[in-house]
């Protein structure tokens, strides 16, 4: 009854952080439509402006409580899917810039914001390719892939919070150069509604890092796995690989987030250091 | 020796984290004494710029490993000292901003960075005062410092890291604003200089975070409430409060990092929710 509440609530959250970053996303778009030169290839705004929504839908699947019936190995591809198609939105989104500064001959990679905007996404596609080349594909053995879980974790959680600090930095460049007369000081109605999508992906971020970041809520580790060493024959308490990759097993449709036992076996994990969370 | 190891890294960890926070501060003062007017009561840039160090060691002060013999109470008192004090020069350097806008005739307030900055304040405050009656005074029930333990600790790393976002868009306004001739575009030697001090900021935030998230270096339960009741006796793990008030309790002085079974109980905690970190 505890996790049935603690899953309601994680529910509601889940609902508000998609309906946040839905709301961000719509800002956004009105911003470039109604104040900006609109959607296009020129600034590539609207662009960008998916790629944060990307990262933190792919940061937040690898969570949901219904999904640990599915194999891990579905959910890892889903998780590399989606953060993928996040990269590849973020690289093009730069391009979209480049263009744009070289048409209007403006000096690039100057600003404090380029700076941390371009470490996010080498970081983002170092975190990708060593988490495809160590996570997803089966070479890696167990001791590294849990030595480097803790790191995949608050790496990608990092990478998060800079690109929403990279964001807030764009922000303010682009109100201070576009907005001329009535300048930003002078709050102009477009200043104020910019200023509070900021604060949106603000609150955004500070939920989706809640949700990311309780102990509770994390995936119970593989049932099947336990059940064939059932006393600490796995090196460690880490889990072996499962190469289920549908969510339709019976067996297991009652080990979920409601499992006592589950959750035990969940800390055991922990002290491993395999599924540490940031 | 695992945990001697480990101990070493946190050490290692701690000293470059100081370090960092030294360089950031030493480059905040060369930037207003070389490239801007000097220190002073005019921008309130240098008062500004302890803020985020002191924030960070009151941070961390909860966490080094020799203080786990000091008494719990007196580490509280050193850590919301610290933030008192951090608290204090956030404001000051608040109202030195303040000053200069209306000296100037600048509008307050108008720009996304006044608005994140000044929530974090605001969030600061109340974070500070919840603390203070919650966990300072003796009047809290257990249970209710066990629920809001969890939410103290990820609400006080979140205002760290609002307020890193703050003071990298605060620069960015600083630099667009400040370099006429040449340009923030054209890169001139403070721009790359204030750049690098942004830089500096995100790595030690980066540091911090890590140092701050990693469940094996909490501080374990103490030792005392622990011997006293020995089997379960205390509500869901929840240690009692020590009144012990110095270092210098040679009883427990093998009872420290390197117990096992204190890293035991200590993930037994985790369970119980009271001391889960971000």
């Amino acid at each position: 009854m505890a996790s049935m509440e603690g899953y309601r609530r994680f529910l509601a959250l889940l609902v508000s952080a998609l309906l946040l970053g839905f709301v961000a996303v719509v800002c956004s778009i009105v911003w470039v439509l109604r104040y900006r030169e609109g959607l296009g290839w020129d600034g590539g705004a609207a662009e960008f402006n998916w790629h944060p929504v990307l990262v933190v839908t792919a940061i937040i699947v690898y969570r949901l409580p219904w999904t640990w019936k599915c194999s891990k190995l579905l959910m890892k591809f889903i998780h590399a899917g989606l953060n993928t198609i996040a990269m590849i939105l973020a690289i093009v989104s730069m391009v979209a810039v480049f263009e744009y500064h070289n048409a209007r001959k403006i000096p690039n990679m100057y600003s404090l914001h380029s700076w941390i905007g371009l470490t996010a996404v080498i970081f983002y596609s170092l975190q990708l390719f060593l988490g495809f080349a160590v996570f997803l594909l089966p070479f890696a053995p167990v001791p590294l892939r849990a030595a480097l879980m803790p790191i995949h974790v608050y790496s990608g959680l990092l990478i998060f919070v800079a690109v929403i600090a990279s964001a807030l930095m764009g922000i303010t460049e682009k109100l201070l150069f576009s907005l001329q007369s009535p300048a930003y000081s002078e709050s102009p109605p477009e200043a104020i509604f910019v200023n509070c999508l900021g604060l949106l992906i603000v609150t955004f971020g500070a939920l989706i890092l809640w949700m990311a970041s309780r102990p509770h809520w994390k995936r119970p580790p593989e049932e099947n796995a336990k059940v064939q060493r059932p006393n600490g024959g796995a090196p460690e308490g880490v889990e072996a690989e499962s190469t289920m990759t549908d969510c339709s097993n019976a067996d297991r449709s009652d080990a979920g987030f409601n499992s006592e036992a589950a959750r035990k076996r969940n800390f055991k994990l922990d002290e491993a250091g395999q599924r540490s969370t940031m």
